[in-house]
């Protein structure tokens, strides 16, 4: 999940593509680098680092030249380095390569070059792509790169300038995303739409197994086999107005701000009459949402979080077993899947590999697949039967939190959706639902606007290594979520278990003064939940318990207390992960970390 | 999970009380306490900490008598201390209680006994048991006991001595196991068989809402509502010898030895014709076992483990769908089942209160239920449909091993034989399955044979808090398993995780020099197995590779290597394990920790 740019034109490539990698910088932050085309030579500048010590170095030491390209990398083979760094090139510096994804035969490929005499200065399977190519070098760039493509395995976003042909730059994809840009006597290449927004609004998508070769004045677009493809150009018309923090301090606050109005547009045209109308966006479904007797939801991450939120609601309200895989794990099990299977894939990017291979899967054995995703046109808009949007808008920030409660309210609309189409929720019970779950937006606001008992207990947890979450029911797959937050940006060693589970083994962990935060929103395993509470208590937890406004009992047995407003047990989930959203951001401040770029993480995991 | 025993007849009590507290110490051990009547006083000793801080209080200070009863406890409400310890009595001491379960409504109990008056010494429910007994007492203790029970929510074992009528004690049950042991004038009450086994093979298993009065010559069995019960007294044929560390410093190492034999038991009998027969266990089931379209497998902890290779399985060979629950959770997520839905629960002792509960829902939903447990006569013995029993003989650690690895067996015994009524796989397939799995029990006593390795790596993470472990596929589910290990006896803070997902969140913990420990033993997902260690390797982790016996690749990509003899894929997780045993096992006795009676922790999780 690195960010790729390439300029091709009239003007000095240095500072476009770093302009083009820093609206790319979500992507991946852990080093920089650029090759530009000089007099002959492609001059490379790269570091460890974020972006800004790049641009230190060239400010240094600028690059002169108008074709270029440029990576902002998120590491995968080799650890953050200036070697490890893109673009990379062979030894007599012919070619110059920036690659996002995995080459999962490097090795194999890199012995048979080393034995050939080639040496390498870095770890990376990227390198490897560079002596590839000067090893078949047959003069002519693009019959070189399809020779070397033909020997590779794996995922690959590829953006390749080469000595010999300067006035060209080669793009290759294969399960990595990449578009180009078409300028006027100038042209781009990116991993995304917003490095080149500035520049252009014209815009090819490249599909698997597709090249394009680019031109200052021309475009010209192949499969890597050497067929010409046809491919009608997208007209981009988004807000180019870059997404900003506004006013907050990190994109995460700003987001998870965000969320009431999230959660409103989410929500908006789909309630109709006091129910639940998907009529018109499922519409391709339709016949199948009455005959499915399974479904599969299959995420990565928070959107996995998403998905075991899912299963609890769909088998409530709709009576239709359903299981929940990480997709990681959903593709190589060889799941049972059938004509009256529907795979529900969760992915935030719509770019997720994992999540986008098990959808292809699934299509394959003949299921159908909805697809729930919050980018417009992302591959699995493009290649689901039918896709429910969650309109959260562009999420920047690492740790997801507007993502995960959109698609809360994306799982909930299809879930009375199908209990109306079903008939297994009566008229009083959806009218009953359509209320409460309209109420939410304004209930997360008030969740948001007294932040200061979660800005206390984020301050008295900060300096602890460890820390447990527990809950029963749907609080146990809110917990999972927490947690997730809590570790990606404060670096907590935390887990989250089903409270029942706790004797089993865990409690093992539990000494004098672990923080443990627990659930207890669920009437139905209330008594259960505090049971299980007093026991983290017996062995000296220190405890937050987490209930619903009025619930003067729950204090009696925890040391401190947040509380949550009332709606239908189903839908706290939404509720009870907002004061643990806000409570990993502020323990992660309070530790003094970098909250929206967390170590070790990038945002849209487009490799496995 | 506490242990009970009481004592009527001729000879002193204490001693008869220790002998049988002793063999129940595996049921929890963080306090104990005796109360024997003498001259119309109930005299209590008691204290926190192991069976032999009782018993050095007794020496100072010794009980006279022959009536009493007696505690050994694993705390639920309150912490381990003195005044939380059993027996507890009333304010006059005219009853003592002892009590294994949980009162859900003691709260309310108490605030009602408080405004009356009574005061109390101990946070526990227990307490409130005594004092209840002592408002509603009518100079009967039958019927005062009576009252008492119709006023308590919970699930109980509880055993009653009275200074009104000393010649009695009582016993009463609802979801917490008591037998009664009838002697020759002196009768027993105990939680369990081995605690009176020395003195008499007869008894009385007592069902749910069932009590027992007896006295030197007598005992009466009724239901706590006052109706007589008419039961077959149970001769049993158990050998008395107490299962005995065998030469192993600790029970565990005994019994991740005994797994050879345990497997080898277990396989007996099962396997004929190069094929696996049940049909004579299962016959219960064989018309079922062919119509079944959905397989649920209910556990907790350690055999939740088992239940997750299960479902991979059962779908891999039989291509039934599965679903996997934790019983805490299945009991109150309102679960589908349907008439052709088979229930699997799985429990060494056959009493994990969840796990029952789990097995009625699913009977009185119409479902059959098939039970895998390690002890005959148990509650899910009893209560299934039909039994797989795993013949792994006592287990005695806290940490499970070898009931873990039969669990298993059980496991692949039932699937293949799933794929012999069904047709699902073919002969050849079968007989090479056979003869894989035969071949197990001297496979794993080769990993059993060469330790060393294991021995070197558990000394280098002895210092380490954090640890984590990664998986695919079946891989996943073993890791899960060794962190569960390796946590409750080291109490090192591990997790497992699908190897796919780390990208997810996780990896923001790794730093510099936390141990992985990565199993690659699965040939589907080997590549990506391979580049997911590689992953961590670039965030600075210390690996430890698990693989195949010859794979050479492996040890390129991490710093240490354990390798496991080859079988089919399915069956590598018995193979993965037991390295993972040997590894907790020995980090526990590097650490300095009481590998066999873990902190917070007991055998047999009795209550919810």
């Amino acid at each position: 999940m690195c960010g790729i740019v390439g300029y091709i034109g009239p003007k000095q490539a240095q500072n476009i593509l770093l302009e083009g990698l820093r609206k790319l910088e979500y992507r991946g932050y852990d080093s920089a680098g650029l090759a530009v085309y000089q007099d002959g030579r492609l001059n490379v500048r790269k570091t460890k680092g974020a972006l800004s010590a790049l641009e230190g170095r060239l400010n240094g030491s600028p690059l002169s030249g108008e074709v270029g390209v440029g990576h902002t990398r998120w590491a995968t083979h080799g650890k953050p380095s200036d070697e490890n760094s893109h673009p990379h090139v062979d030894q007599q510096r012919r070619f110059s390569v920036v690659h996002n994804g995995i080459i999962e035969n490097y090795m194999e490929l890199k012995e048979e070059l080393a034995e050939k005499g080639y040496s390498f200065t870095s770890e990376t399977d990227t390198e490897v792509i560079a002596h590839l190519m000067a090893d078949l070098d047959d003069g002519d760039v693009v019959s070189t790169v399809r020779k070397a493509v033909r020997r590779m395995k794996g995922a690959y976003a590829l953006a390749i300038a080469s000595v010999s042909e300067p006035d060209k730059l080669v793009a290759v994809r294969l399960a990595s995303p990449l578009i180009v840009g078409v300028g006027e006597g100038e042209n781009f290449i990116a991993s995304d739409i917003p490095a080149i927004l500035q520049h252009t609004r014209n815009v090819y998508v490249l599909e698997d197994g597709e090249m394009a070769v680019i031109t200052r004045d021309g475009v010209e677009l192949s499969t890597t086999g050497g067929q010409p493809v046809n491919r009608e150009m997208l007209r981009v018309t988004w807000d180019a107005v870059t997404a900003e923090k506004g006013g907050y301090d990190h994109f995460m606050l700003k987001e998870i701000h965000e969320q009431p109005k999230a959660i409103r547009d989410t929500l908006a045209g789909r309630l109709k009459d006091d129910s639940v109308d998907l009529s018109w966006e499922l519409s391709g479904l339709s016949d199948d949402l009455k005959q499915i007797d399974k479904i599969h939801f299959v995420a990565c991450g928070t959107a996995y979080h998403a998905g075991l939120i899912g299963k609890s609601v769909v088998e409530k309200v709709a009576r239709i077993p359903v299981e929940v895989d990480v997709a990681s794990e959903y593709r190589y099990r060889d799941p049972i899947l059938t004509p009256s299977t529907l795979v529900v894939v969760i992915s935030q990017s719509g770019e997720t590999a994992d999540t986008l291979a098990a959808l292809r899967e699934a299509k394959k054995a003949g299921s159908k697949v909805l697809g729930i995703t919050n980018v417009v046109g992302s591959s699995v808009a493009r290649e689901a039967d039918e896709v429910l949007m969650t309109w959260a808008g562009p999420e920047i920030a690492v740790a997801s939190t507007k993502a995960y409660t959109t698609q809360l309210i994306a799982i909930y609309l299809f879930s009375l959706y199908l209990a109306r189409l079903r008939g297994t929720w009566s008229e009083e019970e959806l009218k009953r639902a359509t209320a409460a779950i309209s109420a939410l937006p304004e209930q997360v606001q008030r969740i948001l606007d007294a932040p200061e008992a979660i800005q206390r207990f984020a301050r008295s947890i900060a300096e602890h290594e460890d820390l447990f979450f527990i809950g029963r029911g749907l609080d146990h797959a809110v917990v999972k979520e927490g947690s997730l937050k809590l570790k990606e940006i404060s670096y907590i060693h935390s887990d989250a278990y089903a409270a029942g589970e706790l004797k089993h083994g865990t409690l093992a962990l539990i000494e004098d003064g672990v923080p443990v935060i627990a659930l207890a929103t669920q009437p139905s395993v209330y008594e259960k939940m505090v049971s299980n509470i007093i026991e983290v208590k017996a062995r000296g937890a220190r405890v937050l318990g987490l209930g619903l406004e009025g619930d003067t009992e729950l204090a009696k047995s925890v040391d401190e207390t947040i509380t949550i407003p009332e709606t239908l047990p189903l839908f706290t989930p939404v509720l009870a992960v907002t004061p643990l959203q806000l409570l990993a951001y502020y323990t992660s401040i309070a530790r003094g970390l970098d909250v929206d770029k967390p170590r070790n993480l990038a945002k849209s995991v487009t490799v496995e």
